[in-house]
């Protein structure tokens, strides 16, 4: 795509109408979306209740090369992995993720009995996910460059329901790039980063946002502990 | 310091009375602080104005070491460094910052005409800043092992003024750490880090909450503008 970045300037020129909702709504959910966001089966994102203790095995129904490619890591047969192996197992059916997106991945999707560690229903829920990222990368990335622009990139988080201004795209893609000031382009991991984030974190606000305003009120508790799991560290 | 990370629990009993403060002001600003928190002398984190263009130069006063770090790694004399160049330019002086540190800090202190690289000014600024949060490293170091225990960083925090509840402290921490599960102790790399993401945050926080009633009504976009600056991402 060729049009410029800056093109896309305010949001009401994307946002649906939608009559039967409260007027803001449109803001950071559309509600034209025609595709659900990405999430798994268990429960989106799985902030918490995975699975029910330490011992876990794949769900019904997990298509085998998902188990061929966690049990090929999982040496020790723990039935968990770690980073380095879930980042192992992931480039073979995906990419080789940066370990920023693996920590971040190992956070959304943990269980909350081995928080260091993945097991097998985490990791199928994660590679249904991924799976789904996938699709959306797929889609519209139009010119099939394998990578997403700024313009696809907003597209494709309309797509799946989130409206977001272009100040804030444009934030976090500033995150991102080679340093040199040109135009970014993010290849499928930071893509997933960056919509994994944006999901997470406007989910997150919606949570507080019941009514829909398109604001909310928090206490610095609460802003905190929405804000810090976002942030990935590299000790 | 031996005593368990979980027992710090409330902050209320650190909170100092402080009656003539609002009363939930020393939710997350310490009256009792006789350390001022790091800033720098022109503006505190600069996330504005630093320099009024593109060509500056080092502000009246800055001691030779640190303009002498600044030139040997600004090679070819454009008056800018990047954040390689910036890591090893701060290496001589305090640590090998770990690149998501590096990034962090050039976001904090960039020059808005040179988003991308730091120029004297902020260099200086981002160095007097370092040497501050050193000051407070090895103050609250108690037992001089070179790392910082979480109490230690909560007593770090407290004492510049941030009454941080442990269960932030807790989830912040646990983004840091070797992946054992150990207990965390943190580098002066890291603590920085840590320091700089909670004074941050929470000063962005304040900044909404001008009443100091420890919460603040947040707008979607003013909430992800906040927020996405200190997500830091490896590309």
């Amino acid at each position: 795509m060729s049009s410029s970045y800056g093109g896309y300037g305010h949001q009401s020129q994307y946002a649906p109408s939608a009559p039967q909702q409260p007027p803001y709504s449109s803001y950071y959910q559309t509600s034209t979306s025609n595709v659900p966001p990405p999430s798994n089966s268990s429960s989106s994102y799985n902030y918490a209740n995975v699975s029910s203790s330490g011992s876990s095995s794949f769900p019904p129904g997990t298509p085998q090369d998902v188990i061929t490619s966690f049990q090929m890591v999982d040496r020790d047969r723990s039935g968990f992995i770690d980073e380095r192996e879930l980042q192992q197992a992931l480039s073979s059916g995906f990419h080789r993720f940066n370990l920023s997106t693996i920590r971040l991945l190992m956070f959304l999707f943990k269980n909350p009995h081995q928080p260091l560690a993945v097991g097998p229903k985490e990791f199928a829920a994660l590679w249904s996910c991924l799976g789904q990222w996938r699709g959306i990368f797929e889609r519209y990335d139009k010119d099939r460059s394998g990578k997403i622009d700024p313009l696809e990139l907003r597209d494709a988080l309309y797509g799946i329901g989130y409206a977001v201004p272009g100040s804030v795209l444009q934030l976090l893609l500033s995150k991102y790039g080679d340093g040199s000031g040109r135009r970014v382009e993010l290849c499928f991991d930071s893509f997933v980063e960056c919509g994994m984030i944006i999901k997470g974190l406007t989910d997150k606000f919606k949570e507080k946002d019941t009514r829909y305003t398109g604001s909310a009120t928090l206490s610095y508790d609460a802003f905190m502990t929405m804000v810090l799991p976002f942030l990935v560290s590299y000790d």
